[in-house]
């Protein structure tokens, strides 16, 4: 039961569009920003390539930290260990039990003041998790204005740091949300980086069971990191560049309402006016 | 680097699993509940094996023409279309373009109203997108008793039909929802089940690109249905059983409260006391 594209299927399909809508955005309304080469990391898995850019803003020890891990190249050969699919992907050497490694604890850098340096775009006021959701610098946030406090959220595609029951026990091991946002870990882990290209990569990493707490008990079967790089560790000649959807502009504000504002024919049942700010797509692309 | 786990160190993995704390749920709370094979879908995928669980309580007429679809093998060998990572995986032979399937169309089923064979365990007051979230025997939805209505909820793991703007345009072509619950689709989609086993699976189909909203053009290189079965046309003795976590009971309730009260020390910032509906881990198990 073979079936081809044709060139008017794929036209017809386009038509189709208004199926699903609301996820692909308006090309004209992006305004894109190269992602700093200190920022940005490489990750080759068996699986494929992933890329993520780093928050020293909001996390600059354990930034300062990870960067210094790649330069060991500390990473590389290391494995998955504890995969929960729907949650977490969980990967490094196991130092989060606080016996296997020499490398420093981190202290808590769940979230930060309030200051003019952090450019707030807000997606969300009264959001179900906290006050305000928004974005800074492309990073899904959200803010307490009465506590005069800033953090990154737990939306897929986060990168952080997992630790002990100790708030500053984070070191070098390190997770993927992989599934529904665990919101409820906001304010309580040093959340450092987000996957900006290959997700798809990282949602091949093999599971572990559930009942198991998603630890892969034969690690000979579990996904494995091939290295890490820095971008700005790779010859300029040699590196390919990043960008990111600019969430600072009119262009991302003009998003952000016509995703409030379902004007589609589609939508039989109009949508609540309101948006979850880790729905809301943020797409990145790799170049030479 | 290659690191070996042995018993001490899965122990201290064990010790260790305040990390990230909520998604293991205590197998003593949950009481399960057998799926019915007439409602229970064995989806062979060459990403491996996935179970889907019918829902003919909220979507009658779909699950009817679904099981007729699945007894004349219409799936086997069509492919994945349209995948957008973070949102959807759709599959079918297209028909959702209204011309090329003799497959009669199916009217809107995408809510219905309350009544007394309905169920509802509360999950969550004034969430972000309905006055109430709950579960209905397992699967989860949204209620607004002010207009007497109850709907399935756009949860990871949903099985629903595609369409198009017409609300009563639904055929054969259906979708997974593999990322952040796109919650403003509910009340506008029929939803008629979801994923109880395999999401792993469903979870490696391939992505196609976000600026092609998700068409592979090259379908060649496309995910495969290599076959689909309802489980009530399987010989009994070549059966598999499907079992879900029962969520009409105290036990699951127990369950709502724990994650709703995070007593781990883990919390250095408690967490608002809120869940929301898409991340309450729902597991099944597939046995002989």
């Amino acid at each position: 039961m073979s079936r081809v594209h044709t060139g008017s299927r794929l036209r017809a399909l386009a038509l189709a569009l208004g199926l699903l809508p609301g996820l692909v955005l308006a090309a004209d309304d992006i305004i894109w920003r190269q992602v700093d080469p200190d920022n940005l990391v490489f990750i080759d898995l068996f699986e494929g390539q992933v890329a993520i850019e780093l928050n020293p803003l909001f996390a600059p020890e354990t930034v300062k930290q990870f960067r210094k891990l790649l330069k060991e190249q500390f990473y590389d050969g290391l494995s998955f260990y504890r995969v929960i699919d729907g949650f977490v992907a969980q990967g490094g050497d196991g130092s989060d039990l606080g016996k296997l490694s020499m490398v420093p604890l981190i202290d808590a850098e769940f979230e930060r003041e309030l200051s003019d340096d952090i450019e707030f775009t807000r997606v969300q006021k009264n959001d179900l998790f906290a006050p305000e959701t928004g974005f800074v610098d492309g990073f899904a946030a959200a803010r307490d204005v009465s506590e005069n406090k800033v953090w990154l959220t737990h939306c897929p595609g986060v990168v952080a740091m997992a630790r002990n029951d100790d708030p500053d026990s984070s070191r070098t091991d390190f997770y993927f949300v992989i599934g529904q946002a665990p919101r409820y870990l906001d304010r309580n882990m040093n959340i450092f980086g987000r996957v900006i290209h290959g997700m798809d990569a990282v949602q091949k990493i093999r599971r572990g069971r559930p009942s198991e707490n998603g630890i892969i008990q034969n690690e000979t079967t579990s996904s494995r990191i091939r290295g890490m790089q820095l971008a700005s560790e790779i010859p300029k000649n040699e590196r390919l560049s990043a960008f990111v959807m600019d969430t600072n502009n009119k262009g991302f504000e003009k998003i952000l309402i016509n995703r409030r504002n379902r004007k589609q024919a589609f939508f039989h049942h109009k949508p609540p006016k309101v948006l979850d700010v880790c729905q809301v797509p943020m797409v990145g692309r790799i170049t030479k």
